[in-house]
């Protein structure tokens, strides 16, 4: 019997219960394969914050490396909220995304037809969109020295960096190429060349990759226009590759496509490592309730057999299964809107149909 | 007869077409006001560049100063998309706004109930939006020092500098505060603060100024949740006060809300200074047709009138004439639908039936 080892970070709010039913979920599927799933469970964010006085410790992101796969909960809460910026749960995520390398985030916004209606966005102007966000996640002015704090004639002032390098644009473009070439063969870049001078960069390294994908066709489309563009006919796109503060901001505004944030996985890649989260945060209203909506988090699992375990089988098995539980008409309570045919569900109840 | 004078920079693609349209209505309220307006048309953008080699002279940055009102129609096209950088007509617009110091750039995004339908949001959840979005223009990563590319290893890179300083901040927090005391008592700011410094900065700085105005209701918002919630509750909103680049964005993808971008005026306001224009491109496609839409050219004549000439009651002639001309039926090409009652009416005849 294969052995996989990966970590899980339930992190905070519903966090730990979203996890849980991706593990089981992921437990099923990897026992259907005839594989034993090894789990090593670590605090992180506020309840890391908690136990040992700072977010993540050296010895969580050692073993994180160590393992290579992460399958990562929520974190942050009003809790945590007044802490210094170096002590917040968030500064723990952006110095395990940097450490493990994953420079390259995926977020698949995907409308479910069973759930076209849950959308603020009229039905037929959503109905099929299939767009996957290729975002850069290591660099850019998330990680741009310098950043500082000073003072100007009595003006305090702070700055931070907005960088890119060839080789930092050319990586992740390639990821979208590659993914984009499994797909529907259509590049989108995003950039803001019109006023900055590390996005003029980014196209130029974007084009240059683009030669070696002549199969692939690209495009290119300012940010400003690309916000209005996801919402006046989404449809037009495919794969969208932009820098890690673009991609933070779009994709956020693209996961309301599908009327649930609650649905949406993602999947952080880098060389060999993979950092799989659910897009939502940790709802720390809901939490303990045990009616937190757990598939974005069973389908950021998928993701982490597609991409790190290499099991597309077992990838697709969770799709199906989602997709069944949907189209049977059970929904989360973030879902749920009385809807005829439809049924509410806890998070159990979900967890158990899912198996 | 009191006489004032302002800039007109038609620019290129239809700005001059929509440009003349706002013109003839402004002359019209102000001779009805019993106030003579001198209009000093100079080139600008692309038009400029061909004209004198450079999207924007001295000479003409001198008269807009000398004048403070400047009225804007759009810049840019394919022909002038290939030049530097420093050479786009782009490049004459953020001079301007620098020259000029209008430091706040005024962005209404009212929903008219003729045309709640258009949009590609449900009618449910944008009737009755109406939001200000108050966007900071002449600082940030727009105008941040340094900006250049080098190589490190052999890697190419390049660098953007995001900066503000508190009276940056404090400066367009009180146009947001100000303006909104005069509406729904509401701001809502926008940064990115659990990743940036300079949003840290934004944040403390806006805290500060809201100690001036208890009347007034402040929120903070991340802008990744802004670019949410706009979609999912655009009515949660009244005064939105932004960083330049998350403005730039936010305000695009807000426009959408109103189904046609061909609407929105803006206003862009710094001590004594003002520069009005649409907030569309030069849509250089249907260019010298006759058929654009000039209503948010005309919008803008109506906000230089409130805001530069103080003549609010101009300002509420204008825009209550756009109104009855919309609910009268009457559609631009880029609002025509075909809905019965509507009349397709081309530039000329909508300047007509304004006048
Ligand atoms: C929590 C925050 C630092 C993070 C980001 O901005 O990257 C989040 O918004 C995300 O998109 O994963
Ligand atoms: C043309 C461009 C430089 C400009 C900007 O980014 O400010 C435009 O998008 C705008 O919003 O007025």
């Amino acid at each position: 019997m294969k052995e996989v080892s990966i970590v899980a970070l339930p992190g905070d709010g519903i966090g730990p219960e979203v996890t849980d039913v991706a593990l089981q979920v992921l437990d099923t599927v990897c026992e259907q394969h005839d594989i034993k799933l090894n789990v090593t469970k670590r605090p992180f964010g506020g309840t890391c914050y908690d136990e040992f006085g700072e977010p993540v410790t050296d010895e969580i992101l050692e073993t994180c490396k160590e393992h290579k796969v992460v399958l990562l909960g929520a974190v942050g809460g009003p809790k945590w909220d007044d802490l210094s910026a170096n002590l917040r749960p968030e500064a723990a995520l952006l110095k395990l995304r940097k450490e493990l390398g994953v420079y390259a985030n995926l977020r698949p916004i995907f409308v479910h037809s069973a759930l076209s209606g849950s959308s603020t966005l009229k039905e037929e102007v959503i109905e099929g969109t299939d767009i996957l966000i290729v975002r850069e996640l290591t660099g850019g002015v998330y990680f741009g020295k310098p950043r500082f704090s000073a003072e100007e004639d009595g003006d305090p002032f702070s700055v931070d960096t907005m960088k890119y390098s060839r080789s930092e644009v050319q990586r992740v473009a390639r990821i979208a190429f590659e993914t984009a070439k499994l797909r529907g063969k259509r590049v989108c870049s995003v950039d803001k060349m019109n006023v900055l001078e590390s996005s003029r960069l980014w196209r130029k390294s974007v084009l240059e990759v683009a030669e070696e994908y002549p199969d692939v066709e690209l495009s290119h489309m300012l940010v400003d226009n690309a916000a209005m563009q996801l919402i006046r006919n989404p449809k037009q796109f495919d794969v969208i590759v932009t820098g890690n503060l673009f991609g933070d901001i779009l994709s956020d505004e693209a996961s309301m496509l599908t009327g649930s944030i609650g649905m949406l996985p993602s999947a952080s890649l880098g060389g060999e490592n993979g950092l799989y989260e659910p897009v939502h945060g940790s709802a720390p209203d809901i939490a303990g309730q045990g009616i937190a909506n757990p598939l974005a988090a069973v389908a950021s699992a998928a993701l982490l057999c597609r991409h790190s375990l290499k099991l597309e089988s077992a990838a697709k098995r969770i799709e199906a299964a989602i997709l069944k539980l949907l189209d049977d008409g059970y929904r989360p309570a973030d879902l749920y809107n009385d809807e005829p045919g439809t049924t509410l569900a806890n998070t159990e109840e979900i967890s158990n149909r899912l198996i």
